[in-house]
């Protein structure tokens, strides 16, 4: 690795931003203009008032910026997956209406005055709560990524999905506002023998999964807000459980249930689905962590460099379930060199970080590649150095190096570095 | 003050947490709920599938959460207000949905492809950007509150509207993501007797206000995103000016011009407008920063406690434009005793914090008010005080302690202390 020193990128980056003065000189700003010299029909007449929209839509402009399935990917679209637009976004938030969804029964439509949570199993007294009663707790505010394990899963056998959306859209990142889980089990009074939570959903495919008790009274929050408001119904209006940086298939939305048992229960969702088929035909049990993981969202397929050479922005996420991401490194050539990028914005524990790296671009094509480390010290693997340890049978926990292809017109495409 | 210390605080939020075991004993929750022994039809059926809504909206079930006007507040609809529902959110994050408007020529409609930010006046070198040449500058992720000077104007002179959405919900809390107006500058030159600037929005109102240069080179963002989004249209869509702690007005929208001069230009929306009468007649002229201010937004007139006697917690937001909140306190007997609430979530520099406050409510009449101290160790002041020393006259810049009267019932309504 080839870093550069923080003395000489800062040198880089003022020199970057010497150059961006030219780019007022571009033709289309020549002398002449009509965007400047004409008076352009929004300063000409009053604009909407404000009760156009009581509760506010994106600009006419923007309608390209939406979640996106792929049709062939599930066969029943009830029971289907869509992605967030990644190469639309910047910061660390993603807006609530571009979270992308992934729902084993459809949307449940829930009447919050009908909500119950209920704990039961082994705990010294079954309580059953309504959604008023969970906000009298003390209530807590983090900021968590939430990541398909399927994320990035096609990408296991090949560079096949050409667009940052499809290869890495199964993940978003909101500040939720809930209740501990382990306020919730305290009131119920967890026996001794009592070393695993079952969450279950409400809606038709009531959704299990097995969770150790550990993990139950460490971080895990009921929440019914995220980004501010209550919950979207995609995302398990009013009521879903947060465990974080945890496949996100653990997260049960519309939760409706917690049972406290003394041993998983290998349902359906961590039997026949979510497990790893490994080269010797044995699954792994239980992954549940997220590794660290990184992904460049601009340029990328959907995203294509249209301003030609010079200074260009490359900007993408990165993530890790174990932690915070101490540092992304970038390549524009394959790998053979790496440049320490920059993180800007929050640094929370098992939430999204951004980084940028700045660059002047010659024009000639690029093999574009991020590399996230996590403040564990793991370092992003390749997707060949995954498939050397886990075989080719792999669907779920592919968090290897993704690379996009960039031409001299500065379109992307989605390749593997053999 | 006679604030309980963290030892007995802690003790006192425990002892709640036991109460709230209680909670799952309520007659609603007996046995034979329906809501738990009967299939519920959201369990029974298939939900709506991902295509529903490329871009997600909230649940039909919370309609209720929604910008509101005051007919009678404005005359002309287009050149109107409305305000974010404070009462109904949680967290320190303002849905981009929710945030509350003001134009004053309605919202400008404005093609990106013909977006044009002209720099011009006392620069070395005039420059005009279109909206790809500004995103190819390096990026900054920063948490701003935005809050109009006129917020809490109408509370002047006593108690008036009944709810916070109303009182106080002329603010909202966004991440923004954009270009330091720094970098903007250094690219043209200001030259040595360039001492303010003058952005200028693009929309019918022309909204134009004088910045002193240091600010300008300071903190200002060139933004053009918002919680990870481009920028809603009301809110300046494709591009407004960021000027961090001080009053909204300044933070012009549409922005399409910047204007480097050697004094300040006394236009309209700081003379007539924006400026605060005193008692003796003479105006205040320049009043930027945004001073220490709270309000509990739960309970609150919108927002009564529903629930009865018992564990009830207090919540609501506090934020000040010289720095971070170090503390809220809040009453529930008018001021006689004062306690510490507990901040929770980001504490960010010139951002809305998230406090809340836990008791046990006994059913009686309740007084209560919320007082913050920012990180310069400024008390947000009583309205009487504010008043001893700005005189009757004013609307702007009103940061007074507010009051509501909860009765047994656990209505809320607007008052003044005296």
């Amino acid at each position: 690795m080839t870093d550069k020193t923080p003395t000489s990128r800062r040198n880089f980056l003022k020199g970057s931003i010497a150059a961006g003065g030219a780019l007022a000189a571009t033709p289309a700003l020549a002398a002449g203009d009509p965007a400047i010299t004409e008076v352009q029909p929004w300063a000409n007449q009053l604009g909407e008032g404000v009760d156009v929209a009581p509760y506010g839509m994106p600009s006419k402009y923007e309608a390209h910026v939406r979640r996106r399935d792929v049709p062939w990917l599930t066969a029943d679209p009830v029971s289907s997956v869509n992605f967030t637009p990644l190469h639309e976004l910047d910061g660390v938030i993603t807006p609530n209406g571009l979270c992308f969804e992934r729902h084993h029964g459809g949307t449940a439509d829930i009447d919050p005055a009908k909500y119950r949570l209920m704990i039961n199993g082994l705990v010294e007294k079954e309580l059953v709560f309504t959604l008023q009663d969970l906000k009298r707790f003390p209530r807590q505010n983090r900021a968590y990524f939430l990541e398909c394990a399927a994320n990035s899963g096609m990408e296991w056998r090949g560079a096949q999905l050409n667009g940052c959306q499809f290869t890495h859209g199964m993940i978003h990142n909101v500040i939720y506002t809930g209740v501990s889980l382990r306020t919730i089990l305290e009131q119920a009074g967890v026996k001794t023998n009592g070393k695993w939570v079952m969450p279950e959903g409400a809606d038709a495919s009531a959704m299990t999964r097995s969770i150790p008790i550990e993990k139950a009274l460490d971080d895990c929050l009921v929440a019914f807000a995220m980004n501010g408001e209550a919950l979207r119904p995609e995302q398990g209006y009013p009521v879903r459980l947060v465990v974080p940086g945890w496949e996100g298939n653990m997260w049960v939305k519309w939760l409706r249930r917690i049972e406290v048992g003394d041993m998983p229960w290998h349902h359906r969702e961590e039997t026949s689905k979510y497990t790893d088929l490994m080269a010797n035909g044995k699954a792994r049990r239980f992954t549940w962590e997220m590794d660290a993981k990184s992904v460049i969202t601009n340029p990328s397929p959907q995203a294509p460099i249209t301003h030609g050479k010079g200074h260009t922005i490359i900007t993408g996420v990165a993530w890790s379930g174990r932690g915070t991401i101490k540092e992304v490194h970038v390549t524009t050539d394959g790998g053979r060199n790496w440049h320490q990028a920059r993180i800007d914005g929050p640094s929370w524990d098992k939430s999204m970080h951004r980084f940028y790296y700045e660059f002047d671009w010659d024009g000639s094509p690029l093999l574009l590649q991020s590399r996230a480390v996590d403040s564990t010290g793991y370092v992003q693997p390749t997707k060949n150095e995954l498939r050397a340890v886990r075989g080719e049978n792999s669907i779920y926990h592919n968090n290897g190096i993704q690379t996009w292809h960039i031409n001299e017109k500065g379109e992307a495409e989605n390749v593997e570095i053999s």
